[in-house]
């Protein structure tokens, strides 16, 4: 499906030379993405362009775009809006392939000048065979051919792919990407989409191979249908996570004066993309939680999770919650076998310790780690189980396993990762020891285990992931 | 309002002096108790019992309750549960105020001979005018009075109040409360609460001076009429925000094992909560979040918030979905006047800038700092506000601004927060600069200034809060 996009976005996610107009010796926003493409690596030529010529690094200022000896693909562009046309022509005469506008000013700010403009650029485009990403927004981001966010910053190269109206929103994602180890494929923010709008995306998206799960970020579309139509294609190939900006009036007013987008009402598009196949959430950290399982699972396990906590003492609350946080989010807790009962029975006695799921296994600590290793292991087993979740609360857990207990339980928990079908992640709970849990989070992610910060957010982000997986003729 | 409770617990939270029954010279809870009460700076006599004899630190072991010489207000008990009731008839022997029972294995086991157990200690304890806290439980936390965690951590003294059925719940309320500021004046986990359960701890945080604002996570209650009345008699003094554990079948089996607590339907308790005045939370993030702002605001101020954005530029897509977040809270995000709408644009233009509610600043980076805090003082003053959010993106402020930069603002916001009547208050949304994020956050809420790690949970807490301040006859 889509499969003619790969060769029409070859120019825009892996061209082979790019051009960034607005560019000078001087701090300026053209300037900062020259370096970004230097430190991100871009194997192709950089040509800077702009008036005051002098060099970036080893690259030479050039006056013009038309002066640029060799072929351009793709243009950066980081003007005022007032030289937008006239930089279309010189493009056209280069035979650029795709054109991308930071430059902001257009229908966004409400006014008929700026809708003109749009215009005017689109036609220009449309006749030299140009597609314009933006205007508005920040662009491209594909870490396997070097490209970087505009701050420069370039992630591992991953499976995920993203799009986002907002370039705010699409510097979050990549950040928040390095920082919990969600590895792109490739991603865009398109702002106010006059030529390439989230249809065009989406559809690339969805043939690109290296992409299997994909993240949006839409405030509004020009195109409904079209835009229904493209996602009910989608998610025939891969899941779709949806976040959808200006849900609300306050939300909505906020979004036609960035991205010139009216938004429908929240029901509408709740509707439409319940109807689409698409999983919806609702902000930044619902979005990232579930693209970090998506990422890792090719093959759904299926939605019956047990929940392993109480390491140390004082199980019994955290396995209540957890037990809410799962049941409220839609995921099955279901109950264990009677042999892996009768076996957590045997290794830890019965008073004071839940010996259901939530399971709680305070009790193994008097006993020691051989016996809380012994007690996961038989939960993991559980044929009644598809994924194991496992909850540690470091702070807690320090002082009363040490350092040294501590970290056998994490080597441990990361072995069996590494040994199981069944997918392992992990709730580390904030507290008082953050530099401790920071790093012990990195770990994990580092052994590809998923860390969620709370038991309502693990049980959400596993429900979303399987609503795809479990949608009706799935 | 249940003044009568400050004398009849001044044993229980500001006692005079404390025997922990079940200490060693070897590593067992109580000996861990007494070394927290030690490292607390418990400012009374602490005398370990144990059959085994010796010392921990400078204390002499006791063989028998009955060989202390001095007089005990307070015991603690972690003996295996066989001894409970012959300790009880030693403490009737000393006079003792009050015992707190770590001792499991009761009605919580769902066994007949649990419940018997508990029957008797109650009918002993009773005989002898001694109050009991637990069985199943961590007991009491008084900063003020050198009595800290079981894991002998102990925070700042404030004036939030809290109880919980869960000894887990209860230590990460501590932790969390360390980890953000959030002050306690005292707290107590009281696991089955055979005697004093959440009624009678309420009646006396309501009582209380020390207190200001109430906590609770509870799982279940013996008597729901008294619960609710004694609710109506504390939220007419002071808010009280309470986390119902077991709202679930999943998690209300847990509980039953936990804490022995028959857990109602969730729609009971709500109605219930509802009515009594007190405000609903739904897990640990959203109870620590409500506390954080309940203890710094007296009075509270209204409803109508501002969220100032774009701090950097892509402010738009953050504006667009803390929009959301607020209007889905329900808390207001009045427009701004005429007179703060002009004197925005004559700073910051019109183009990419969206000057309304969220603000989105981002055009105030490239005219520089001054003008920046001009467009905040601008927002701030505005009359139709009540509440100044501000958010930063530490990871995307930091390479824009410079460290220099970035510590020159952080220096305005805490300082506007310290001289501006109306709170102040920033969300600091994790990225890849996890570091610098965490210790703004340590430096802000050190300045009282509350932090959120998103917009959602920043609106949530905030309609929280106000829901206690804005309810009717309020």
């Amino acid at each position: 499906m889509f499969e003619e996009k790969v060769k029409e976005f070859e120019p825009i996610f892996y061209p082979r030379s790019i051009a960034v107009v607005g560019a000078s010796t001087k701090l300026k926003v053209g300037s900062v993405w020259v370096w970004a493409l230097i430190s991100g690596g871009f194997p192709g030529p950089i040509y800077p362009v702009g008036s005051g010529g002098g060099k970036i690094g080893d690259l030479e200022i050039f006056p013009r775009l038309r002066d640029i000896p060799g072929e351009i693909d793709y243009v950066i562009v980081a003007i005022p809006r007032r030289s937008v046309l006239e930089l279309l022509d010189d493009c056209a005469a280069k035979n650029v392939k795709a054109v991308q506008f930071f430059t902001a000013g257009f229908s966004e700010t409400g006014t008929s000048h700026g809708y003109k403009l749009e215009k005017q650029m689109l036609e220009k485009a449309r006749r030299a065979g140009i597609r314009i990403i933006g205007p508005n927004c920040i662009g491209t981001y594909c870490p396997e051919h070097g490209i970087p966010s505009l701050l420069g910053r370039i992630g591992k190269s991953g499976t995920v792919g993203f799009l986002s109206q907002s370039g705010g929103i699409a510097t979050k994602l990549i950040e928040v990407g390095i920082a919990r180890h969600i590895n792109y494929s490739k991603g865009v923010s398109f702002g106010n989409g006059i030529d390439l709008d989230a249809s065009d995306f989406l559809q690339y998206l969805a043939a690109d191979t290296k992409t299997r799960a994909i993240g949006a970020y839409l405030e509004g579309t020009r195109d409904g249908t079209r835009l229904f139509n493209t996602m009910k294609g989608v998610t025939r190939a891969k899941p779709l996570v949806v976040w959808k900006g200006g849900r609300t009036e306050v939300g909505a007013r906020a979004a036609l004066s960035h991205t010139g987008s009216l938004a429908s009402s929240a029901a509408v598009w709740s509707a439409m993309l319940k109807q689409a196949g698409a999983i919806e959430v609702s902000g930044l950290e619902e979005l990232t939680d579930t693209l970090l399982i998506l990422q890792r699972l090719d093959r759904w396990p299926g939605m019956n999770a047990a929940v392993i906590g109480g390491l140390a003492d004082g199980g019994g609350g955290i396995s209540v919650s957890a037990g809410d946080a799962f049941a409220e989010s839609g995921v099955n807790l279901p109950p264990l076998s009677a042999e892996t009962e009768e076996g957590l029975s045997k290794l830890l006695g019965e008073v004071g310790s839940i010996l259901r799921n939530p399971v709680d296994v305070s009790q193994a600590q008097p006993r020691g780690v051989p016996t809380l290793f012994r007690a996961i292991e038989l939960v993991a087993a559980d044929a009644a189980i598809d994924i194991v979740l496992i909850q540690e609360d470091v702070e807690i857990l320090l002082p009363i396993y040490s350092p040294t207990g501590l970290e056998e339980i994490n080597r441990f928990v990361i072995e069996l990762a590494g040994r199981q079908d069944k997918p392992v992640m992990v709730i580390l709970p904030p507290g008082s020891a953050e530099q401790e849990r920071l790093q012990l989070e990195q770990r994990f992610l580092a052994a590809s285990i998923p860390v969620f910060a709370s038991p309502e957010r693990a049980a959400k982000a596993i429900s979303n992931a399987g609503r795809y997986f479990c949608r009706d003729g799935a």
